[in-house]
């Protein structure tokens, strides 16, 4: 393994990492906090480390899948890590795993918090709270290959170990560039939600750390009562449908921004998403309506508070306008049908994806011809074009990966004796990088209450849950460090 | 298809069935309850329909895959429309949907009831319900494949389609003969626990139905209390042996009755399920020990009490002697993932069987592996042999409908507004041919409560999961029927 190459590409990390800081910092100078000391100590301890990392040059460029696994792998945790420090040197979240916790779940977009009053954070705090996410959402290595140029090796296995979805979404030949492209996308829609929040009557903090919290589909809060705080239709409205975009696969804006609207539009992946919207929609209002749930009394309203949480929940951003752990057994059902479901691949949600549960569903179904005429050869096709059986079989192995990882965690946090849908849900929605799950860690609770080891587990599934699982895996496995 | 071949086939079937039926008549007889009619005209409608289907044999052979699953998915749904007519007609449980989702438990050895006050029942349909269980464990199928001098060809398709497990396990070369051990040795076996049982002092009938519902591993009792009701720590201690033996795989008790002592005890799947066994036994006890759950006083006591849950659960009996949805969540949890593992594969227990766990376990590590290293090829193996592709596709598209069914089901039942756990659990202990769940369909409930459209989603469910789905889910594709 090219452990130089590995250290140097965390030097960059470091140094971005000090930069974003940097802009939290200014934040809080703005509204004339103190965090100087929280936040200066972490940018200087970053710097340094960085500018050290990256001295010099390595020689070697022998730079594989395992190293791009490796170092995505260990610098999401260093992140999380660093993140953490000055939530924890400014006290104002006192216990360091707390921090590292609500650094992990923010990185991640999950949107988990440990914190029950988050009005009693400083600005300069939640800016870099919020912050986070819009960072994660694209994601940290993809940003540094979009500034710094490195060989086409090197890149291409950075932005496999990083990028969701089953295959690498080049969208142009050059990986700097598409690096570029996505990350000039993801600005431009982050500033229209912006836009549109503040024509709306939010004030301009809020719109600017909410538009951080969709576009990076978080789910972070200013509020101690959420989006429902704001009491309007219309920001709810506007987050709904950036929630929705922001789990739709960059490729297709891509597409659209090019002119080849009706590419865009033929995305098979896209088409399912959008009907299982649709339909979910339908569904919980229905559900909610005849079952006499509170809010639920007009068409208007049901169609207003089912599309946010069915927007929030399959996006994986986590955002809540009302308590789902009261709806209906069944609009809790669906939810946690979603919460596994996720968004796109290529996009900044979270979950397994609905292009792997599709390539599933579809292997599975050709089995089950299969049973008929054992003698055919059926192909699995998805966007009209055969996949390959190293798709089929890595997603197969992803999936495989996914519930080992969701059962042994629901086993250990188990131990805090929170019941089992609790527990189950409060998995999957840390893995999925949701947020709020069901029951005791519902929309109005938070993950506070836990103990150390369940926070500590919870934040290894929400980085590996964002990481689609393999790069954290191989950080595990001996074989990894072999020569 | 050879539409000819699979009523005749069915026609034995039906024979079969009034067979097994005439016993129970004997057995009301015996105890001088009026089960005349109630029994006596299903077992003249099964003789009648099933001499006529027989008439003439068919001239065409011609019996593929296809043909298989057909016969032993429609078999499996009819055995049991005509095994819930006694207990309709003599009324003695009034509602038709009611008596087939509990006679579908029975065939299917799930052991989920309807039924709040079994003591009630006559003792002819007690000895019918737990006969079922028997009857089922097994497999019809192979119990005609034993009887009736079929064709090879023929046999190979059913008994594929009828027993448990990613791959046909046969004895010997001839299928018949094979049909013939498994049943030598589970006669064998069940007459062992009746003699067993009737030494600790259990009556007669008892030890005879319990015996029926141990070896099938279905889990009805015919007492209110369940085995906790005699109070006898022997008689539990026996069960608890025989529920774990009935879910090991039968070729092991081939081998050993061979002489081939040292090949049984080499089986992988033997080891991990005893290990399994094992671990969870010691983790319950220990959990439930600190936190002080009742029963759980003395180290003696919470490895009875443990040791016959974890048996109940792996092998799928359910039956039980603690109500268990009131231990700690851990305890709770690890009994929701022994449900889903299920028993050895060629065992008469029923869920995922742990072949396919290990099976998908050992790819997806492989897949782990192949992010290493992508150039090297890496096999899977298991018991010492590299797996065929075709396999991993198989048991791959099992997961894919399992999980496909497990989704769908728990949306449906979830509109009965039981709380989550219970109707996840539920599904899930339906599907796996367990009995019992957690919460409001823990031990100390029963199914009676739910919908007729929960009742039928889940008798659907027991036979799919009995069948392991691809016989069931073949019957609702219309490819099956055409040309």
């Amino acid at each position: 393994m090219n452990y130089r190459m590995i250290w140097y590409i965390m030097g960059q990390i470091f140094k971005v990492e000090a930069a974003f800081m940097a802009i939290s910092l200014a934040v809080s100078l703005i509204y004339g906090e103190n965090l100087l000391v929280a936040f200066g100590v972490t940018i200087f301890a970053l710097i340094t480390i960085g500018v050290l990392l990256t001295l010099k040059k390595p020689e070697k460029h022998n730079f594989y899948a395992k190293e791009g696994f490796v170092v995505v792998g260990i610098s999401w945790f260093v992140l999380s890590l660093f993140g953490a420090l000055p939530f924890f040197i400014s006290e104002e979240v006192p216990s360091f795993v707390d921090a590292f916790f609500e650094t992990a779940s923010g990185f991640t977009t999950t949107g988990a918090s440990v914190i029950s009053d988050v009005e009693a954070l400083s600005h300069g705090l939640l800016f870099w709270r919020s912050f986070t996410h819009w960072i994660g959402g694209m994601g940290v290595l993809v940003f540094v290959l979009a500034l710094f140029p490195e060989q086409e090796t090197q890149s291409i296995y950075l932005l496999k170990a990083e990028s969701p979805g089953p295959k690498v979404g080049k969208i142009v030949s050059k990986l700097r560039i598409t690096a570029r492209i996505l990350y000039g996308i993801y600005i431009a829609m982050t500033i229209i939600e912006f836009i549109m929040l503040v024509c709306g009557g939010m004030d301009v903090f809020d719109s600017i750390v909410n538009s951080f919290a969709t576009a990076g589909t978080g789910g972070f809060s200013v509020r101690n009562g959420g989006i429902a705080d704001y009491n309007s239709a219309y920001s709810e409205y506007v987050i709904s449908a950036f929630m929705i975009l922001f789990g739709v696969n960059f490729n297709v804006f891509y597409l659209i921004l090019i002119g080849k609207v009706k590419d865009a539009v033929k995305s098979e992946e896209l088409r399912v998403y959008l009907g299982i919207v649709f339909a979910s929609v339908v569904a919980i209002s229905a559900v909610n309506m005849i079952n006499n749930v509170e809010g639920f009394a007009t068409v208007g309203e049901s169609f207003r508070y089912s599309l946010f949480q069915v927007a929030s929940v399959i996006s994986t951003t986590g955002f809540s306008t009302v308590d789902f752990a009261a709806w209906p057994t069944f609009s809790q059902t669906l939810l946690v049908v979603l919460m596994f479901f996720g968004a796109c691949a290529g996009s900044t949600g979270g979950g397994t994806k609905i292009v792997r549960s599709i390539i599933m569903l579809k292997s599975g179904y050709a089995e089950l011809k299969h049973c008929i005429s054992p003698n055919s050869v059926i192909s699995v096709k998805f966007e009209g074009k055969p996949v390959e059986n190293d798709v089929i079989r890595s997603t197969n192995g992803y999936f495989v990966a996914y519930f080992s990882v969701l059962a042994l965690s629901t086993l250990i946090v188990s131990f805090d004796g929170l019941d089992f849908t609790s527990t189950f849900t409060g998995v999957l929605a840390c893995l999925n990088n949701i947020g709020p799950a069901l029951s005791e860690l519902g929309p109005t609770h938070n993950f506070g209450g836990l103990s150390v080891l369940s926070k500590l587990v919870l934040s290894f599934d929400m980085i590996a849950g964002r990481l689609e699982l393999f790069p954290v895996l191989l950080l595990l496995s001996p074989r990894t460090y072999r020569r």
